[in-house]
């Protein structure tokens, strides 16, 4: 994650029941979509010994579409967790994700630049930032390549060390 | 502001009753220093009969130190706003601001690569955000060339058409 990177994270670990909510949000899908780095370090061919950065019982418990130039089969854990590898991008990915959720929501759960490509591509109906006191003074951008966007306020929260807010995306 | 720039003033113009207490905070300090871009449209030599964006009584009431390359004698309107032109650098504005500001706080008006300059430099106690529901997919974007900041939230509100944060900035 670079220097400073775990403090973004602190409200997770640290302010885990007052941002219980907004946790319990982000792995309430039927199926999600996730960058390579939000699943592994490094680049270039798979080490099959790498399991992703949680442990035996990830907390998605549902399949989880990861993106990839580099093929990998898919590797099922505990709690319904069932990783997939998809190397022919986004629209790929997103549909195996729809495919996958039946008639619950799909959630791209990060980085930035995946978020970014799927904003881009008008894929996301929702968006929902959580934003930690402190700037990195390097990394991906959010919105960086990604058209102009209209969105509409759904909510905002305010927690210790944390700033929760939800748009909507508005289609043009 | 190029296409869509006016929208995310919006609060301001269609919801000021709403937002009185941050519009109210904006213009509350002893000086301010803003960019070029924040007085006037264009580029190069200035164009004298070019008044700022305001009319004839700007909302600031006190001085007013616009960072430009280009020399102007101050610039005295209604209302207690006097405008110096300041070709010797942010160090130098600021300097000037402290001084003009007696007891009260300075602020820095804006834009976003003004501000970022001054966050680089450490020189901000205080950042307030209000975030529009809307991206442009072009411009200054806060934070670029800024290194590691660590911030504390002091506040959040969200009214119709934005989202209002505070942090204190937080010295190394």
């Amino acid at each position: 994650m670079g220097p400073g990177g775990i403090d973004k994270h602190r409200w997770q670990f640290e302010a885990a029941d007052e941002n219980r909510a907004e946790l319990d949000a982000i792995v309430d899908a039927g199926a999600f979509v996730m960058g390579r780095n939000m699943f592994a370090p490094g680049r270039g061919e798979w080490d099959l010994d790498w399991r992703g950065w949680w442990g035996e019982d990830p907390p998605y418990h549902g399949p989880v579409f990861v993106l990839t130039h580099f093929p990998r089969a898919p590797l099922e854990m505990e709690g319904g967790n069932v990783f997939h590898f998809v190397t022919d991008g986004i629209e790929s990915a997103f549909r195996q994700a729809r495919e996958a959720a039946g008639d619950r929501d799909i959630s791209i759960a990060g980085g930035a630049s995946t978020v970014n490509q799927f904003l881009a591509a008008g894929l996301l109906d929702e968006l929902r930032l959580h934003i930690a006191p402190l700037t990195l003074g390097a990394g991906e951008r959010l919105f960086d390549g990604v058209p102009p966007l209209r969105l509409e306020q759904v909510s905002t929260r305010q927690t210790s060390l944390v700033t929760h807010i939800t748009y909507r995306v508005i289609r043009a």
